[in-house]
């Protein structure tokens, strides 16, 4: 058995896309075959089930059978942090419990995410009362910062007070705030801690600053550039700038479309497999002409099938 | 058998608030009794598991197991609007299948969301989706506007795109954005159309202008002075400005506060039963002093325990 990955995390985790089936199910062979593709890539981890993955437009029933579908498939489960963050705190702990006893090396999680202007003891409290109901000393949660999508700020007093509380268990962060100073003061208030940006924009400079990497929805197709990178900066290469430019430009590329829909189209593209091509409401596919021009900026940007490993 | 109120439906719905247990738990013998009493009170009807209800704190099988509860338990299915709308797709088919087995007079469904910035395209598509897989034609969707928890417009255009290719299903629509010229343009583009204003403020407004009433937290506890105004509208009643006024100022000492914990404060004390206040994370309830200051506030608006009806 492989050992789990020491904590926090680190490296280069895809935000995996979710495959579905003409009727929308999961393709589950699907989705266990892009994730051992994305580890062949390079990426050291797989952040399945988060925003690029669909997951909130699953049930919670299909979302714990594609962990199981990871596992049962032959993925490391050490190598995965699957998104367990729902509304209701019932769902969430079901979710964490399940990705728990799987052997999934952390979980990474949203905030309940309907109400507003919630307090920071209505915060603190909906992140305690997970652990506490989960009750499972290999908890390590990784909390999920997404304030476009939420609507929700994560303050860094709710963060430290959690931290305290509960030593060991809230071990990082993905920020897909995409402020770069946000991310260097958690990094200020938390040595030590599993930062992930949640773009590989920032990818060199997460490392720069301490931080853990980056778990990002683009990694699906930038996974081996972005570990490049990863493994320049570890060796002290003088080239890791021009290497993170390079891989910049790759994320620049897509990021102006909607991403889960550009993703899909780039994968359909590189794979022949047009049964890619499918989302939940209220994601949208791409139009023709707009994945025309987004395969040709991909293709500008240096970005091409890779090779098989 | 009590027949089925007529469509679209109309007058005082309250939006029901959800007991719970200290565990978090619903509890369900005491939403079904708080559900009579409101009917006693004078509502025409019961928005169970919207906002105010804390519908998306609860699981799929939670919610469902309310909506059984209450028909269970005895109210007239007929007077029943459940909430259903999730992030996910087989969730708000699964729950909705539910409700119109179960006879409820309509659904109130909000977009999925957790993705912002979703199309016009991908909103129709969720919309859609549900009524063709939920293929019942004794489904009668209100849309839940609800932007500031949802972060999502409703256009109109798209709402007059679900009610040309489903004649007859989109026969509604909450709107808790708060704005009247939102609410008045939607009665001018819809005519018959049922629309609810999101607070009892705008309930004689929303009756002059051809719409069907109102689905407020608030009426929770202003069921019966909702129920007056209404009453004195249709009666042609020279009092009905005064009587709105009165409702209004209840409404205002109310709303200073956060709706939920705030309404189960007032519950509590009218009812003696301190059970009353528990709520699900990310809510909070109000500190002693906050709640001390919305009793006063309530009590000098003429806002008291109804006798028993």
């Amino acid at each position: 058995m492989i050992q789990p990955l020491p904590q926090p995390l680190s490296g280069v985790f895809a935000a995996v896309l979710t495959p579905q089936k003409p009727d929308l199910s999961p393709d589950y062979p699907a989705f266990v075959a892009h994730g051992k593709w994305l580890l062949a890539q390079g990426c050291h981890g797989l952040g399945i089930l988060g925003t690029t993955g669909e997951a909130n437009s699953f049930s919670v029933d299909e979302r714990i059978r594609l962990m199981e579908a990871a596992v049962q498939g032959g993925i490391d489960p050490a190598k995965l942090m699957p998104g367990t963050g729902c509304c209701a705190i019932t769902d969430t702990v079901a979710l964490t419990k399940r990705a728990v006893a799987l052997g999934a090396a952390g979980v990474l999680v949203l905030p309940p995410f309907y109400y507003k202007k919630i307090s920071d003891a209505g915060l603190y409290r909906s992140f305690a009362e997970l652990v506490d109901r989960v009750g499972d000393a290999r908890l390590r949660v990784y909390i999920y910062h997404f304030p476009a999508m939420t609507g929700l700020e994560t303050p860094i007093a709710v963060i430290a007070r959690l931290r305290e509380a509960y030593p060991g268990v809230f071990v990082g962060l993905k920020d897909s705030g995409g402020k770069w100073e946000h991310m260097e003061a958690l990094l200020r208030a938390f040595p030590g801690f599993g930062l992930f940006a949640g773009t590989e924009r920032y990818l060199l400079a997460t490392l720069r600053a301490g931080g853990a990497g980056t778990i990002s929805a683009t990694t699906n197709v930038t996974g081996g550039a972005a570990r490049q990178v990863f493994d320049a900066y570890l060796q002290g290469s003088t080239d890791v700038e021009a290497q993170q430019e390079r891989l910049t430009a790759m994320r620049a590329a897509i990021e102006a479309y909607p991403l889960v829909a550009a993703l899909k189209s780039i994968m359909a593209d590189w794979s022949g497999r047009p049964a890619w091509k499918q989302v939940r409401p209220p994601l949208d596919l791409l139009d023709a002409a707009a994945e025309a021009k987004l395969l040709a900026a991909v293709g500008a940007a240096g970005l091409s099938l890779p090779k098989a490993a």
